[in-house]
């Protein structure tokens, strides 16, 4: 049940799936060299390891405990979260006149990944105030900045983000919340909001809510939706608590997993009006929420991976030690441990490829994103282009595999895998929840196909493919026999790849918006898997050209060809899915499926 | 969260996509004829959905509790399980000589389909009970068998199957319960079980444990396994219960889901010996739990049909209710119910299609049981075979897809899905188990590889496939528009099905074991595709005859449509995995994976 940071594979990752190296030695990441990159990441993998790691059994069984209005966390997790505050973990990428490391989204994404692989419940509290920083910092007045943000900032306080309402999902057209205008430049907000992740807990002295609501005379629709900081506790002139502001958390959810995670129903204004001040313009307050979220998807990508990886060390532990049956590869007494059967064996070797998968996405989204902000001219808008595209990916493809590795996980363990106590059934529960948070994995493939694809005409998504099938180009001309048939096979997926693309493109461009959704998640599928093959094959090829011959170059260039020769195989199908599945999709209605 | 039993799909299933009709016809199930086995599934919904699946709900909430030994079940399930014998249900299938009503296993599938739809915790203790029953009447002697096996006909008691032991879940070589002749007939059991279902529990006044134990002179491994029935309370001689036998549980597992079902750990000759009786002959205990287990693989399948079933009804419903953004299809006021959406389309469709085929290749499998006892000669060898090669499909295939449609369940209702009171998110829960317990998926899969395909040479799957082919070519000769491409993608699944067969029959005869058993997983998801497929083609095929153009019809043929043109078209990727992937997954040593 332990978790050990894969510390050297995610600075892999880094260096040689991306392109990261080459930024760092041009010093566009100022002080940050190869040398502090791998420092800090020994560092954040020691604290996930040893200090937060311990933490997710606890969550799970304790639950955090909600009570007249009150929520308290698991047994020791206000202590480990200020020792994490201390160590200067909560500032790492927020802007440096604020107090915080101003490190780029290569290490958030890095370190996010460690803390939620180490419990995902405790993981996803910071990782909402990450993303609040930088709406505040980039739409917040100076005084609203000075008086949250360096709070924020040091961890000293946590925020929330409240978007959802009973009746509005993923809909904001349906935003009921109202905000009036005090006078006094201040709000008062009335409304409720469910699912509200750390709405109420006791690991900070206050917490700051974003919310989304309505003014009086706001436009219809998603026009008319602004952003209002809601404190807990009003703040005094000289940075003190005061009063409790007008809100309160009614409930708290029993979900399937996260367990220590707060999931609140959150009642704002039943008195006189919760007091809240504006972030950014009236009315604008979608434009400060998509500053918010666009880095949460990646991290919430990054805790599919990060599940993946938890649930596989622990699977591979387990086949290791459990002994079963005889195998034609145990010479040793009595029964074979289950890690060498084949059958074992492609279940653990699918855990890793997908994981790995998922993590070279990530990860090159966000390179993505920093060389989008430090590329200029034409380049930067490919890079943001790059990020828009790859951030449904690493959302959706990574908590779609941190579901089905960690439920390939629990079948490993046998009937003990059911068992709680185990943990594996833990990673199962827990991983769930990212395939919904944060727009649905659904959302993000209508995202994609709608608006990712058609970026500049279809070019950003033609030059990416175009950069994929160089990998396949150099991993076919190798001609090593450890790379099997990684050429062939990265190659067949970028045919299949293309040719649903400009299926889609051509659906899209004419209008047939229908079928072009009844294609969204297949596709979504199809292109990850392409890039993720692709990002591992890089691996390969960088680890076969340090030719050092070590267990980690072989194993890197194992992984690649697993991943080619057992998972990009689903390519065909799924081209052929998006290209001709619609029509009987479209025909789908409720009555004809309920006849 | 009701659950409406699926009686016409039921009928429709055995009537046109098996051969029961013309069995029915001819006579050959006695009295039974196809009106009778309408009434029969009718009176079974009706109690399915009545009184069984209310308690679904409770049981997840209260668990089955533990105390002092004592298990308490939760509220309301001994009245329902008392009304349940009372109807007859519990002796359906029970030969008719011991009370029962000598009903074929096409009726017992369908039966347990739904007490397991309307709640799998509740419904797998009576599975177990049928289980036992079957045993007794092919392998007790006629006293352990008027004593014990009238009162599980009836109902009044029910069994368990004792068969893991802390050190043996799937090897039955590691197995150390111990049994001892008392010289009097009767023997004295010494050990520990875990994982025993319904092992202790109130829903009845007496429990028959089937415990497998090894006399001291056996000789090791399987051969040395002999099978004893050891009751709760010892039975007098005028059937009275009397005193305690020296058994206790002593402890009940905290699992993932289905925990209205008590799991227990059974600690047999604590003090001087659990008091047992053999069934069958000593070391040949091993036959008798084959008959045991035989039945139960395809029940269980029928499990993860059930909760398919289930699931997906729910989904349904709340999809059309659930109102969120606009759609084409829309033109109602204010939001769409997101049924309309064409990435729900999709999922709904998904569960529905799987549901169904998983329930196609179950029915087939209950009716080649039923013709492999009832016909003669060589064509009752050949019907047993295909009963052999389609178990492990329906085991597997049916309860993989109940876990895959349970979370396309939750991902349909988005944060309400994560949320337990909703109710998806136990569908989740409780059908995990069913890929594990009654032999691993895993297990079925090497199974299927290893022992039922070489059958008669090869000749068993290949005559089967080519009934399939017939299917096919019937799909394809159709020429209606509405069948789109069934005929074809089947057509081309069975290409990918024969090819892999013949790569996987090569690789056994030669020796290639490693080989083989790296591809029996995706193997078995590739036969099971092209099953599944053929056998919602032939619904099709019969839907159009009908010709009667009801919308039940109409749904019918767009099932298989659906599920040709977006499901099999996994089928080239999985043989491609099978015939192509051994290399990379026979290479993933545990050092490899963890470098």
């Amino acid at each position: 049940m332990s978790y050990r940071a894969p510390v050297s594979d995610i600075a892999f990752t880094l260096k040689h799936m991306t392109g990261v190296s080459e930024l760092l030695a041009d010093g566009r990441f100022g002080d940050l060299s190869e040398d502090l990159m791998d420092a800090i990441l020994e560092e954040a993998g020691k604290f996930a390891s040893e200090e937060i790691a311990p933490l997710n059994r606890v969550g799970d069984a304790e639950h955090a405990h909600f009570k007249d209005g009150k929520v308290t966390m698991p047994e020791g997790w206000r202590r480990v979260y200020e020792a994490w505050c201390a160590a200067g973990w909560a500032g790492l990428s927020a802007p440096e006149e604020f107090g915080g490391q101003g490190l780029p989204t290569i290490m958030l994404a890095a370190t996010q990944e460690m803390w939620n692989a180490a419990s995902m419940a405790f993981g996803v509290g910071p990782t909402l105030t990450v993303g609040s920083i930088e709406a505040f910092a980039a739409h917040a007045s100076p005084e609203v900045q000075e008086r949250y943000l360096t709070k924020l900032v040091s961890g000293e306080w946590m925020a929330t983000m409240n978007l959802t309402e009973p009746q509005a999902g993923s809909d904001l057209n349906a935003l009921r919340t109202r905000a009036e205008r005090a006078g006094d430049g201040s709000y008062r907000l009335f409304g409720q909001k469910i699912f509200i992740t750390y709405g109420e807990h006791d690991l900070t002295d206050n917490i700051v809510h974003l919310v989304l609501a309505r003014l009086p005379d706001a436009p219809a629709g998603t026009r008319g939706i602004s952003l209002f900081a809601v404190p807990k506790y009003l703040v005094n002139e000289d940075g003190s608590l005061g009063a409790a502001n007008d809100l309160v958390c009614a409930n708290v959810e029993e979900k399937l997993g996260i367990h220590g995670s707060p999931t609140c129903t959150m009642h704002y204004g039943d008195k006189d009006g919760a007091v809240g001040w504006l972030v950014g313009e009236e009315n604008r307050g979608l434009a400060c929420m998509f500053t918010m979220m666009n880095n949460a998807r990646l991290i919430v990508g990054l805790q599919g991976v990060g599940i993946a990886e938890r649930a596989f060390q622990q699977a591979l532990a387990y086949a290791e030690e459990r002994r079963q049956g005889r195998s034609p590869d145990w010479q040793g007494e009595g029964m074979a441990p289950i890690a060498l059967h084949p059958d074992v064996r492609r279940n653990l070797a699918t855990m890793k490829a997908l994981a790995h998968a998922s993590r070279a996405i990530c990860y090159a989204c966000a390179e993505a994103i920093d060389r989008g902000r430090i590329e200029e001219g034409e380049a930067g808008k490919t890079w943001q282009e790059r990020a828009n595209l790859l951030t449904p990916l690493a959302k959706a493809f990574s908590t779609d595999i941190g579901f089905e590795v960690a439920s390939i996980g629990v079948q490993i363990h046998g009937g003990m895998g059911y068992v709680e106590e185990t943990g594996a059934a833990q990673h199962l529960r827990d991983s769930r929840i990212a395939m919904i948070y944060e727009g649905t994995n659904g959302i993000q493939a209508i995202d994609l196909v709608m608006r990712k694809l058609p970026q500049s005409g279809g070019e950003a998504v033609r030059g990416y493919l175009s950069e994929l099938r160089d990998v396949a180009e150099r991993a076919g001309a190798s001609n090593r026999v450890d790379f099997g048939r990684i050429g062939e096979r990265l190659n067949a997926a970028l045919d299949d790849a293309e040719a649903a693309t400009e299926w889609l493109l051509s659906a899209v461009g004419e209008g047939r918006i229908s079928e072009a959704l009844a294609g969204a998640t297949p596709y979504l599928r199809l292109l990850s898997l392409a890039a993720g093959g692709a990002g591992l094959a890089r691996g390969a090829l960088a680890a076969a050209s340090s030719a050092d011959g070590s267990g980690a170059a072989a194993a890197h260039i194992h992984t690649a060809r697993f991943f080619a020769e057992n998972i990009l195989t689903a390519s065909g199908g799924l081209k052929e899915t998006v290209t001709g599945g619609a029509a009987s999709i479209l025909a789908a209605d409720p009555d004809l499926l309920s006849a």
